[in-house]
């Protein structure tokens, strides 16, 4: 039997993929096959994790429903280019994501260029575009913006490019991986509660330290799978960072470890939801299932 | 003598070299590579058509000085980003930018991918971050974001590709250029307008007729220059265009012909800006510019 929890993820999956299809642009208008592309690399796929946290976070202050679904489809479109461009040959060249080949490996390189440049402005136009006071919308674009940006994700891949062959400290690790994934989960978090309101500074700093607990317990625990589960349950190429020389929480620390640290932030993450009492409830699940999943 | 024109024109092109600079992140801070990369990409180079378009048409209806200059860096990093990507092997695969190597020539081609997708999110946060009522800046962003996106630019750019080889009528060749060139010109002159005022109905149309034309003169003098002028002068590949099969105004209407619909463009532009009488005069002299430049 399912659980509240599981029956509200998959009311929010649902409406997401309905609403991501509603946000892109149609299929069959021109230039068509750049739109199908850009269906390709964001529809049935993932498990929407980002989506899942605007509306997790959103429920703590009441946000409207339209204002969440377009943010929660702008980071969703936000993620996906960021995977298609990072699959590219001159990237991390895989050929399998999600189950599916990648994008450049069912279209073509510039196809695949395209879709990522494509989705990105989609999802400024979707937010861009809420039906919202535009005082709570504008600084939830610059967020958005800051968050994708060089000081954001593009900035944790340039660092991670930077980095491969080469030994990491902890503290070099962390940084990277908080730009990487860390910064497109904290922004999931903060568009979802400022969706619904202006927070005081008690409130941003109890959700980034969630934020920061969580998208570190993401990467730390995206890790371990790599090194423990088989392609077919990733649904991508499992064992490619050790592959590619690349530093992980597992060489840095070893599995035991990793599992530890994965399981004091969660903690960490629970500990953070406090002032927020009960109305939290979706967002402590969230972090117990980043860190409790299988793949 | 430098003209009255010339000396705006110059005195737009400094700010606008000083702003960009302000409104990138400092080369100085992590990851440094890519922060040099993006500075690389976009100062010290171009004409800056974009950004004067901006401030010809803010002129019209006395738009802050602060919301243009991000409106036109916001609409120059998106034209920087489209070019270092286009330059790409996976696409033109062009070596050769504004004189200088390309960004993959120069960096490599992950840093090149990267610096384009922090170059798109770079310019919604600058625009985002105006000191402007947002409800002025909003639907100046849902503008860019979808004159930068698949039916805009990037879509302009998949039916350049999907084109190669095949025999374009003009009427395509047409729609192909509306998107890829004319979209962001468009926008620029739309940006500066609205961070004057919200537009009724007639300057909308007026404006849209102006943008039309020179966004098809532009694209048709770059034919005639890229089948006329030499590497040196351009500062990119000439001939190139012609040597890739891909259709042009001067493969499909001929060298004379295609110089007459360049200034028949020009008049147009002209008679579209008779409703804001003198005040207009930057936007004309821009229209000459388009069509009476030599590189």
């Amino acid at each position: 039997m399912s659980s509240p929890f599981q029956l509200w993820m998959k009311s929010i999956q649902s409406e997401i993929e309905v609403s991501l299809q509603h946000y892109l642009p149609p299929t069959d208008t021109v230039p068509q096959v750049l739109h199908e592309a850009m269906s390709y690399a964001v529809l049935d796929g993932g498990k929407r994790v980002r989506p899942l946290l605007v509306f997790a976070a959103g429920q703590l202050f009441h946000a409207p429903q339209e204002l969440l679904s377009r943010s929660a489809c702008a980071v969703e479109m936000i993620h996906a280019y960021s995977l298609v461009h990072d699959d590219m040959p001159c990237m991390d060249d895989d050929a399998l994501r999600r189950g599916k080949p990648t994008v450049h490996k069912k279209y073509d390189e510039a196809t695949a260029l395209l879709v990522g440049d494509a989705l990105q402005a989609q999802a400024f136009l979707t937010l861009s575009q809420a039906q919202a006071k535009p005082e709570l919308v504008m600084p939830m674009m610059a967020l958005l913006a800051h968050a994708s940006g060089s000081l954001g994700m593009c900035g944790g891949q340039a660092i991670d490019l930077a980095s491969v062959g080469i030994a990491l400290n902890r503290e070099e690790l962390e940084q990277m991986h908080r730009l990487k994934t860390g910064a497109l989960l904290r922004a999931s978090v903060m568009l979802g509660a400022m969706a619904g309101k202006s927070l005081d500074q008690a409130e941003t700093s109890a959700l980034n330290t969630y934020s920061a607990a969580i998208g570190l317990a993401f990467q730390v625990v995206d890790d371990v799978l790599d090194a423990t589960a088989d392609s077919a349950t990733l649904g991508k190429t499992a064992g490619k960072d050790a592959a590619d020389n690349k530093p992980t929480y597992v060489s840095l620390l070893g599995l035991e470890a990793s599992q530890t640290l994965a399981e004091q932030l969660r903690l960490e993450a629970h500990a953070a939801l406090t002032m927020f009492g009960p109305s939290a409830h979706y967002l402590r699940d969230l972090a117990d299932l980043i860190v409790q999943r299988k793949a």
